[in-house]
C-alpha cells in the first residue's frame, strides 16, 4: 500500500494494527551509457511497492534525491550534499515518530546515501540523549540496501560474477527493465567497461565528481551492465521481495 | 521525458539543444477524509509529465517530501523542516548548474513550500553575490504553483466556487482521481467541511499543528472535496498543462 | 510605544493588557539614483512607530538588515543569507513567545524578506509539530508588507500609475521624504529609468548580484523615484498606519 | 553620516576617498527596574552617529539584537542564539567586503555579543583560510566595547565607583538620558541592587535565564542605576567619541 | 612521528617528501565494569602512534571524542552530535589539503563514528563537486578501523570466538592492558555479560541512550572482557600496526 | 584522575561525591621556528593532569583541535571552523550535563578558542532560556586560559618580560620543554622574532592565514622563544596548578 495513495483515516486505521512502514530511498545520478539516471530510487521503490502490495504493509513516498557529489562530472546526476539528506532523514524519522509510527525501514538503492542517513538517523536520537530522557525512544529504524539480502546477493553473484561490479551493476539494470519495460533499447556500449588498473575497492576511498570522471571514464564503475535482462530482473526483484519481507517481519517484532 | 528514466549520453544530447527542467515539488499531508496523501506532489507530477510527454521537455524526479509542519496532528502526514527543504532546493539548483541546465522551473503543488523554496534558492545566489562574482550566474530559477496559471485558475473557480477553499480542494482531489482511477471510492464524507467562524485566510497566520488541528477538525480548510469528479480533473490538468507550456516557454526564452 | 524605550516593568504591565507587538522589518539596500539606503527599513519603522504613538501598541526595534543578495552589486547595499534572516526571524519569535507574548505582527518593507521570514517562522512552530504536542503554541505570528493595505496600495496606485514600478518606488521614495525631510535635495536622475524589454515581473525570476546590476543598470526596477513628494508620503503613511491599525486589531481578536 | 540616510552613489563617491565604517551593534534586554530596555544599542548607536556627524565617517544601521539568552527571565527581553548572530556577523562583513568596504569597526555595547561577533568575523576568514588562498583579505574587522575606550573607562569608574557594577550601569543609562530626554522619569527604585554574597564577576560564569534571575532578582547586576544623570551622560558620550575616533582613525590607517 | 611534536618546518620537510598522514579517531564512553572509558580513541592511538615511530609516518593528533548518542546513559560517556562530528572531519580534511597533504588516512576505533566522518568527508569534496571544477582534489581519504585489518581481525576472533561480541569487547580491552599496564586490576565483574535474547546485530538497529541502557545493563554488548590479557594486547597491537602499514602504504601509492 | 583511564562505575562514584570536572582544550597550529605544533594543547593537558593527580579530581579527554583559522598559511597547522568548535562546545556541556556533571572547568591555551566556546556554551542554555524553563539549570561552564592565573601571568613577565610576545611565547615553550624533554633541540631561530613596526595588539584585529603569513613572517608573534628552558617549564606548571587548584575550588563552591 502506497502511503500516497491513502487516505489519513485510513493510514490511522493501519495504525491500529501496525507500526511500521517502509521508505525507499535512492539518487539521481548517470548509469553509465545504459544505465537509467534513476536506477538506484526505482530499484528500490519497485522492490518496496511489490512487497507492499503483498503485504499490505505501508510504502511512503520514494526519497529520489540521496547523497551523489561524486556523480556530478555526468549530466543528468543530481545531489543532496551529506548534510541536507541527514537533514532530511532526521525529518522524515522525526514526522513518522511524531504521528505514531514506531518501525521504520529505510530500504535504499544508493551506497552514497548510507553515511548521511544514519548520521541523519542518529541526530534524531541525539535529542533525546542529550536530554537525558529515560523513556526509550518509542521508535526505531533499520537501513538495508536491497542487494544485501542474502538470497537477492547470491543470485546476483551467481548471474553476473565479476561482470556486477559496483556502478551501472547488471543487477541494478536488469530490475529497471523489469519494472520498465518501455524503456528497453539496445545497448548502445555492449561491451565490458575499459579495464583500469587504478580501480579500488568502492567505500575504500572517497573524491570529488572531478576524480571520478577521470577514473570511470564511461561511468560504470567495473559493471557489465549489458549482462541485464528483464527476466533477471523479475528474478531478483522477487528474491529481494522475499528478502525485505523476512528482514521486515522481525524488525517489526523486535523489542 | 522523465529524466530518470533516461540515460546520461540522452540527457548530454538534450542539453546541446535545451538548457530547462521541470521539477515536480509536492509534499506528503493529510488531505481530509477523502483526499490522498501524496495529492500535494501527485498533481504537479501529473502535470509536469503530461507536459514532458507532449514537449519532450526533461522532467526531474519528483520532489515529494515539503514543508508540512502544521499538519503534523493528522496520521500520514510527513514533513521537512524549512530549513532542510531550502537546503534541498539549493542543492538541487547546484547539482543542475553544475551539470549545465540554466532554466530551472519548479512546479510546485503546496503552499507551504513557497517560502523554503524560495529561501533556498536565493541561498545559491547568495554564494555569488557575497564573492562579488561579476559574471551574471547562467542558471535562473522560477517558482509557480499549477493552480497560478490562469486558465486552471480560471476553471477551478468556476466549477466550484467557493467549494474550493484551500486545503483538500476539489480541483487537486480531481486531479488525483483523473490521475489515479484505481484510488477513487465513494467518498466517506460527503458534506462540506464543518463551518468555522474562525477560519482566516490562508497565509495570514502561522500556527503549529495542534493548532491546525483545533481549527480544522476534519482536516479539510473550507474545501468541498467532495464535488470532484474524474472528468473535472481530467480538464483542470489539461488547462495547467497548456500553463505550464506557455509560462515555460516564455521562461526559457527570458534573459 | 518603542519597546526600547521602555523599561522591563513597563513592559510587564503592558502584558497584563496586551499581548500584541509590531516588529518593522526591512532592508540595507540600494535604492537608485536618488532613493535612500535604508529606504526599506525606515519605512515600516515610521508607519508602526506612528500606529504605535497613536494607539499605545508596542513596537519593537527595527530589523534593519534584510535577505537582498541581489543587490550587492551596487554600493552601501548589505544582504543577510536567507537562512541567517530565518534564524533571526525564529529567534525573534522564541524571545517574544518565551516572554510572554502571544501576537508577533512583522510589519515588513522589503520583498526579498518574505521567504525567509516565513520559512524562520515556520522552524519555530516546527519544533513543536515534531515533538508532537498537544497543546497549540500560544503565540501567532502575522507577516505583512506594508504596501499591501487596501487604501495605502490605492494610494500608490492612484498617484503614480505605472510609473510605481517595483523597486526604488516613489511611494517609498515619498514616504522616507515625509519621514527624513532633512534628507531632500533635487532629484539627480529626474527621469524614469531606463527601458528594458527584458523587465519581467517581480517574483517571478531568481538571480545574484552580477544579474541585477545588468538588467537594472541605474539600480531602479521600472519605478520612476522621482514622482515622490513629502506631501504624498505623509497621505501614504496616513494611509498605512490606518490599515495596519485596523489589521492589527483582527491579528489580535483572532484566535 | 548614517548610511540609511545616503543613496548608493554617495557611497560610491565615500568609497573613492575613505574604506572604512563603523557598525553599532547591542541588545534589546532589560536594564533592571529604570534602565531602557534598548539601553545597549542606544549607546553605541548614539556615539557611533555623534563620531559620524563630526567626521564624516559612515555609519551602518544598528544591529538592534544581540546575544541575551540570559535575560529571557525579564519581560522585554529579546535574544538571537549565539549562531544567529554569529551569522550575521558574518554576513555584514561579507557584504561590505564584497561592496568595497576594508575596514569594518564594530563598536558594541553590550557584553553577551563578544563571542558570537568574534566568532562569525571569523568564519568568514576561514572560507579563504581553508581554502589556502595566497592573497591576504582585503577586509579588516576590529570589535571594540564603547566603555573600554580609556577616557570613557576612567569616567564611568571615577563618577561611579563600585556603584557601576556590570549591569544596567549608571554609565549606560546616564548616556540613554542624555540622548533621549523625553524618556527620563523619577527613578522607581532609586535604591542600590540587593547584595549578593554570591554575586561573581561577570564573565566568570555562564548560566540561562531562569539562573539569572534567580540571582539578580530586580535585574540589575552590582550597578546602582540612579546615580545616573543626563550631564554625565553627554560627559561620557563625548569621552566615547573622543576614543572611536582615535581608535577608528589608527585601525584604517593600520596595515 | 607526532605532529603535536614536530616544529612546522619539520612537517614542511616531512611534506617535501611524503603527503600522507594518519588521524586516529574514537570516542569517550562507557565500556563495562572494567573497560576503560577512552578505550574507542586509546586503541587507535595506540596503534598508530606505534606505526609512526616505526615508519616515520605523521600522525596527528588523537580525536578523542566521538558519536556515542546512545552511550549517554552511562556515567563518562560523552558525545557529539552526528552533524559535529561531520563537521570536525570535513575541516580536518581542509585543513590538511590547505597545507599540503593528500592522503589522509583516519584510523578509527568506535564503529558510531564511521557515518559521521564519511558524511563530512564527502562534505568537503562536494563544495568542489558543485563548483563544477574540473580539476580533481589533490587530497584523498581513507577511513579504517582497526580491527579490519585483516590480520586483527583473525586474531581477535582466534583468541575471543563469540566472547568477542561488539562492545567492550576483550581485544579492545586487551589493547588497553597493553598499552597503559598501570591502569590493570582485577575484573570487578569477571563474569560474561548477562545473555539477553533480544540482543540484536550491530548495525541493525538503532536507537537513544535510554534504550540502549534498558538493552544492555552493564554495558557490555555480548563482550566478556575479562578474557582479555594484555599480551594478547601486545600481540592485537602488532597486527594491527602490520596491517595499517600495509594498507596505509597501499594508500599512498594509489592514484 | 584521567577520565579516558577510568571506568564508568568509578565515575559515578566520583559523581556521588563531586560534580566538576576540567576540560583542557588547545589546538593544533604552528609555534614558530622552534615551538611545538601541539603547543596549545600540550600546555593545559599537562596542567591539567597535574592537577588531576595532585587533587583526585577528573580530567577529561583533551580538545586537541581548535580555532586557529589564521594559522592555515604554516604546514602542520589545523583548524575548526569557529561553527565547528562551537557546535563541539555545546555538546561536551549537553553530554556532561546529561551524566550528571554540574561545574565544567574547561582550561584553555589558546586565544582563538575563547570566542567559540563561550559562543558554544551560551548555545546550550539558550535552548532552556527560549524554553522559558523556570528551573535553573544545574550545569554551571567556567572558561579560563592557563596564563590568567594571577601566579603564572606574574611568573611569565618576571621571566620574559617584553620577550614573552603573544604567540609561541617562552612560557609556553617553557612548559611543553619540561613536559616533554625528549623533544629539547638546540633552538634553530635563536634571534628574536623579526620586528615589525606594523605588529598591532592581539584580539584587536582580524584577519585571515595569507595576512597572518604576511605580518609574521617565522610564524612568531613577538615571542622570543629561545628564551624557554624546561627549568622555567617546572616553575610555570606549578603556578598554574596552583592557580587552577584554588580558581576551580572556588567555581565548584558557587551557587
Amino acid at each position: 500500500m502506497r502511503l500516497e495513495l491513502m487516505t489519513s483515516p485510513a493510514v490511522e486505521a493501519y495504525l491500529g494494527k501496525n507500526s511500521g512502514i517502509v521508505v525507499p530511498v535512492g539518487t539521481t545520478e548517470q548509469h553509465g551509457p545504459d544505465g537509467l539516471i534513476g536506477t538506484d530510487f526505482l530499484c528500490p521503490e519497485t522492490i518496496a511497492r511489490r512487497f507492499g502490495e503483498q503485504s499490505g504493509t505501508l510504502i511512503a513516498p520514494t526519497m529520489a534525491y540521496g547523497m551523489s557529489q561524486f556523480q556530478l562530472g555526468f549530466a543528468g546526476s543530481m545531489s543532496l550534499r551529506p548534510s541536507t539528506l541527514a537533514a532530511m532523514a532526521h525529518d522524515i524519522v522525526a514526522s513518522l515518530a511524531a504521528t505514531g509510527f514506531a518501525r521504520i525501514y529505510f530500504l535504499n538503492g544508493h551506497g552514497g546515501n548510507l553515511a548521511p542517513l544514519r548520521a541523519g538517523i542518529h541526530e534524531y536520537y541525539a535529542t533525546r540523549s542529550f536530554a537525558g530522557i529515560k523513556e526509550p525512544a518509542a521508535v526505531h529504524c533499520r537501513v538495508k540496501s536491497w542487494w544485501e539480502f542474502p538470497e537477492a546477493d547470491a543470485l546476483r553473484k551467481a548471474l553476473y560474477g565479476n561482470g556486477e561490479g559496483s556502478h551501472a551493476t547488471p543487477s541494478e539494470v536488469a530490475v529497471t527493465m523489469a519494472a520498465y519495460p518501455d524503456t528497453i533499447k539496445p545497448f548502445v556500449r555492449p561491451a565490458p567497461p575499459p579495464v583500469d588498473d587504478t580501480i579500488i575497492h568502492a567505500g575504500d576511498n572517497y573524491f570529488d565528481a572531478a576524480d571520478f570522471r577521470r577514473r570511470y571514464a564511461d561511468g560504470r564503475v567495473g559493471s557489465d551492465s549489458a549482462l541485464a535482462t528483464p527476466d533477471a530482473g523479475r528474478r531478483i526483484v522477487a528474491a529481494a521481495v522475499a528478502g525485505l519481507a523476512e528482514d521486515f517481519e522481525s524488525f517489526c517484532q523486535s523489542k
